[in-house]
């Protein structure tokens, strides 16, 4: 794709995920729905919903030819990443945006021929859009991100991570996941996927870590923390497949080998 | 304490609290230098001391027969809760003074014979400054905090606590705390034991849980939490003593019992 498309396409999705930003910062003192998925702590209100169909609907009329993966539905049916697809999770933090009105974020991905070729991962309630095009570099609002610090060492690192993953639990061996936590200089916790991503970009964070994301928590966050040279993998340090729920580390580089070599043993 | 000498010592107390938040502003991004005190986790900065230092001279100025309690060692010997204490803490959360630079805040209670009667919370990068008098409401800025809540229950309830009270430890039965994350709908860790008691008196969670906290930690926060209705105890349910270091958890009141009784065994 022409740079000058892709810049185009930056542009549009820029717009409307600040327009939807700006919808939901009306929305979010107004009573809304709240209905629960698989269970009593998966939540999702109207304003994820009409927030997606926005999406969905600008994308069709200004891209017919594009794919859209979305969280809640309205999106395409999509088996393949071929030609452009628009990867989005319209209220990323749910439990945030109910129980805090602040926290959450929209999450939005464009994958050109499998490659994250454009992130926007935008903080609502405190107007913040961390962003990236493919090797231009990732922005805070207008700033440029630094590259994340060199020689970073695990003992002096914070790790963001659920607390349910030091839990006995199906995935993960917790007593591995004990370790990484005792070793590390501390943990963090804030509840949105794309969020903690945009704070490892950031450098304020210096890993994520979890154990089953969808494609939409982490399309977007990807991409931007590719721009300021960390990496993402599955927990096993292989590729993400972006068509299916994955593991996920995500973290400056110095420490991603010994985390995955030395403290994550999957079930 | 006249009512009108409590609000001159409100009034004292905020201003030198913004007054040595803007300083921290300043200081956030100049080198400044870092230390670690029991270990590498427990980290402390120039800034601290400085901080702790302008605040004990202020007081001991304008106020010479009250007593002041503060983590960097400032303050004075203080055995006993007689006459009027300030208990400070410079930075609650020093890690993410230094990694973020952001979300830590200056923690100042006033206590009068025993008895917490100011609290003032600072979140110093965001300009957010959560304060109350005994009797007098809450406040978020000029804003007053409404009470907590009724009939929350604690499935729906979001819990600040920090990864580590999940592993095996010396002081709680880790099984219990795994249940209580299990049970709740979902859990958060700030890395601010002062911001965490601001977020419950918000609202946007509705307990925070740990095992160890010093009064400078703690003294803000409990004045605070009372205000909107919420309960601070030591985590058996028994009073906090303000003269030692304590367990502690603070909450919405529907939940407290809940959490006591049924989740936390002491070892």
């Amino acid at each position: 794709m022409e740079s000058s498309e892709i810049k185009q396409l930056f542009n549009d999705a820029k717009a409307w995920v600040l327009e939807a930003g700006k919808e939901m910062r009306e929305s979010v003192n107004k009573p809304y729905q709240i209905n629960t998925k698989t269970d009593h702590k998966d939540l999702v209100t109207e304003v994820d919903q009409e927030t997606e169909k926005f999406f969905a609907e600008h994308i069709r009329k200004k891209y017919p030819h594009h794919q859209v993966l979305g969280e809640e539905g309205f999106g395409d049916d999509v088996s393949s990443l071929d030609g452009v697809v628009w990867i989005i999770d319209p209220i990323d933090g749910t439990m945030n945006f109910v129980h805090q009105k602040r926290n959450f974020a929209i999450s939005l991905g464009i994958y050109v021929e499998g490659e994250g070729v454009i992130g926007l991962i935008y903080d609502v309630m405190s107007d913040i859009l961390y962003s990236a095009i493919k090797g231009e570099g990732a922005y805070k609002n207008d700033v440029a991100l630094p590259s994340l610090q060199k020689g970073r060492k695990l003992e002096d690192s914070l790790l963001g991570m659920n607390n349910f993953w030091s839990l006995p639990n199906r995935r993960v061996d917790e007593t591995g996941i004990h370790d990484l936590v005792r070793k590390v200089r501390g943990t963090r916790s804030y509840g949105s996927a794309a969020l903690e991503f945009a704070f490892v970009a950031e450098g304020i964070m210096d890993a994520y870590l979890t154990m089953r994301l969808s494609p939409w928590d982490i399309a977007a966050g990807i991409v931007i923390v590719n721009e300021v040279g960390g990496l993402t993998s599955r927990v096993d340090g292989t590729d993400i497949n972006m068509l299916e729920a994955n593991t996920v580390l995500t973290c400056n580089p110095n420490i991603h080998k010994e985390i995955v070599s030395e403290f994550i043993r999957e079930k």
